[in-house]
């Protein structure tokens, strides 16, 4: 069921690499796990990752240097893959922004596209079988990403709050609705209906947020970020926030861009925010 | 002279990518620095790391983890890369364990690489360079590397204990005259003759070692590292060091491997252990 690509001692803990048959893909994916040395012992509270635009499972745990952290705090790492791979959609590997690396954590619609591009339930799926099969606290489940994955995990979360305990992120595409990126994406795999694009924009979500996360939401932005005028939209989470009475901790740092020499700057900061939330 | 490529905040420091026409290698040269936030006030001591076969001068900065602690001690690291690149020798790129990626801290000398493939020579030019153009302690250098690069930097300190006052290894090939990689290498580059060898083989260095580093050496070697048995040697370095009563810490770990998810566990001792004899 679970197929181990590989794996590599890390920190105490080991680090694998899995591929499976995706029921709401249709197709093999893969995902890691950051296992650290107290699921030995025990279920542990385990943190999602997504990824941003072009990358794999694998970029999270090579590039940012969380491993250390999470195996003093005891929690699982998981990282998906940010697309179907092997679907075949015509056109689907011709841009950097739509298809292939770029699958939103959203389901399609759109009739090319609905049959394997549905990242938002095989997350779910994802996380009900890491549940049966690895040492996880099936109560003690956060979630975290980066640009399209910022916009991935508070979606998420807003969405099942239930089942997401904490949420973070960092640089995400925050309202997706009103950017290039969002738009094009939301087009693509939704259709040209706005109504339909509402129940994965943060910003909307958040703004009809009926109970707000205790703990707050932390967000981590650079402004250096090249993308953060076109793209990013912090300023309307920020506001949904406000309108929703959500406690939100939204960091602005100088100089600091969109690539992992900022996250991994930052990343500890978010691992001890979800520690501390899901062990309350 | 120095042209930045790209730079990038991180821990409060800065991550560069540079490019600059080396003199040695007759062609354009890529290395990167991590400036820690110490160099704002003063010179700062400098680690240079060698990567290891097929790696380029991002592997290390991207997959170490090694900036959040080099910020904490105020040191500069210091990553060149692993071949010339554009020299289009026949057949430079046919494997990837010689050639490009594969350059092995050398001088070649047979004719057809001798003019570009000089990559001693060139760690000593950019050493000079960097400490002409950025805010180097030239007193305070050390040297670290992994596999291919652990044996550049064993060999690059033990030939000139004077620039390079402290030196450290992850899975170094420690014995390259005994071991294939080695042996393709040198073949190619220096001959069939090996008394041309033993200028580049640290164990053999070792063995002739008139004074030994003061605080030691520092080697970590994964048991569970496929490359172990046939490419490495520990023991035939470790030997050399018994007959030259050079202090050695030799740590073998259960279970890692020979990647960056062994590396990141163990870097920050290594850091640790330069910034103590650098400072000494």
């Amino acid at each position: 069921m679970l197929e181990i690509i590989s794996e590599h001692a890390c920190y105490g803990g080991v680090q694998r690499f899995y591929r499976h048959d995706a029921r709401e893909i249709g197709l093999p994916m893969r995902f890691s796990v950051f296992i650290p040395p107290q699921a030995a012992h025990g279920k542990v509270p385990a943190l999602f990752y997504l990824a941003g635009l072009t990358c794999t499972e694998e970029t999270f745990m090579i590039k940012a240097g969380a491993q250390r952290v999470a195996a003093e705090l005891g929690l699982m790492l998981i990282a998906p893959d940010t697309s179907p791979r092997g679907a075949n959609v015509e056109g689907e590997s011709e841009s950097w922004d739509f298809g292939v690396g770029a699958g939103f954590y959203l389901d399609a619609t759109e009739p090319e596209w609905s049959k394997h591009y549905r990242m938002y339930s095989y997350l779910h799926e994802l996380r009900e079988l890491v549940v049966q099969q690895l040492p996880v606290d099936a109560q003690r489940i956060g979630i975290f990403g980066h640009s399209m994955g910022g916009h991935g995990a508070l979606t998420m979360a807003l969405k099942r709050p239930d089942v997401f305990r904490s949420v973070s992120a960092f640089a995400p595409i925050a309202a997706p609705s009103q950017c290039p990126w969002g738009q094009k994406a939301f087009h693509g795999y939704l259709g040209g209906e706005p109504a339909a694009w509402a129940q994965y924009d943060a910003s909307l979500l958040m703004a009809q947020l009926k109970t707000p996360f205790p703990a707050g939401i932390l967000i981590d932005q650079g402004l250096g970020d090249k993308f953060l005028a076109e793209q990013l939209y912090p300023e309307a989470f920020e506001a949904a926030c406000a309108t929703a009475a959500q406690p939100l901790t939204l960091r602005r740092h100088e100089r600091y861009d969109h690539g992992y020499y900022f996250i991994q700057t930052f990343v500890e900061d978010h691992l001890r925010f979800h520690a501390r939330n899901l062990t309350a």
